[in-house]
């Protein structure tokens, strides 16, 4: 992607989000929100979307940049109606891979563009997907043997299918990166859209 | 994994395959077979089948090694009934991405693990796995600035799953490392029951 798209604020830590967005070239700087990470919200869409919003609002606010996206991102673990965040330590590792293995889970990725108008009002989008991941029944040795990795730390749902857990991943259905941390081929998509809204606005 | 799953021959000379592989902690020596890579056979999935299995084949034939799996893999990708290897240069790769952009494509990796047994006889296994790809709409624009980062060459169907083509992406059904060259969970599954095998037999 080139020009006017390039150059966006990420409201978010993670190392992952930042590997995609350079996997796509976009360019961007870190601006990390102080937003809590509490769930709110009746549905895995709403929470992570709330979230997203929350961060990049967050972020918008603080700093008062004009005609510059913050992108704000939230993703969750869905297994048979609980929503699953990142594990406590690896007690709660080893429960959420011992309830995922063997199964078809979704993985919920929300995500905000967030910007501030001419007159300094907060304007943007907010949008999710999700992926449907088929994962390999695992026995406990497998399980104890993959989160002797640490990979699993501070990832929703206890792994990152990018990493040593590709080994149990049967399928997915929806997008990979969505997966990851950011769908890639909707954001390039909805940045588009703001794109051109934002060429009209800001002329 | 561990043990003596590790320390296999890798008959491909594709780094995609080499990364997929040290991403799961297979450990490997690369043997790059001189077969040529003709596509034979009434579909895709024989096609990948018997090329992945003849490069295997020529591998641990001229090797003769023992008790050691070689890995041959073969990846097309097939749309409208066609199979698309790699393009020859660049107008034949924007033919292909016209083509791909927009629609559902196939992706199949075949993969044979084959190895010598203690009478010197070729033993061994093939499977194929196939992953549905949904494309983007992309413009000429768009598709030319892909082209540009030459990213598409010695790719079948010229892209990349995992690089800058992940923008226009859609959705996959299937096993995402699949598309990047290797099937790494249904690997990891068929190398645990090869290996059973090699431990009953070679004992």
């Amino acid at each position: 992607m080139r020009g006017k798209m390039e150059d966006i604020i990420l409201a978010s830590a993670s190392p992952r989000r930042r590997e995609l967005l350079d996997q796509i070239g976009i360019s961007y700087r870190v601006v990390v929100s102080r937003e809590e990470e509490k769930i709110k919200g009746d549905t895995p869409a709403e929470v992570v979307q709330k979230l997203a919003w929350n961060k990049a609002q967050d972020v918008t606010l603080n700093l008062q940049v004009k005609k510059k996206l913050v992108l704000g991102a939230d993703t969750v673990v869905v297994w048979n109606n609980q929503i699953l965040g990142k594990p406590a330590g690896e007690e709660e590792a080893f429960e959420m891979l011992t309830d995922l293995q063997g199964k078809i889970h979704q993985v919920y990725t929300g995500v905000a563009l967030v910007y501030l108008d001419h007159e300094g009002k907060l304007k943007g989008t907010c949008f999710y997907e999700e992926t449907q991941v088929e994962v390999y029944p695992m026995n406990e040795e497998e399980i104890r043997t993959y989160l002797a990795t640490k990979d699993y730390t501070d990832k929703a749902g206890a792994y990152g299918i990018q990493g040593a857990f590709g080994a149990y991943i049967k399928g997915i259905r929806g997008e990979y990166s969505n997966v990851v941390g950011l769908p890639l081929g909707r954001l390039y998509q909805e940045m588009k859209k703001i794109h051109l809204e934002l060429e009209g606005k800001m002329r």
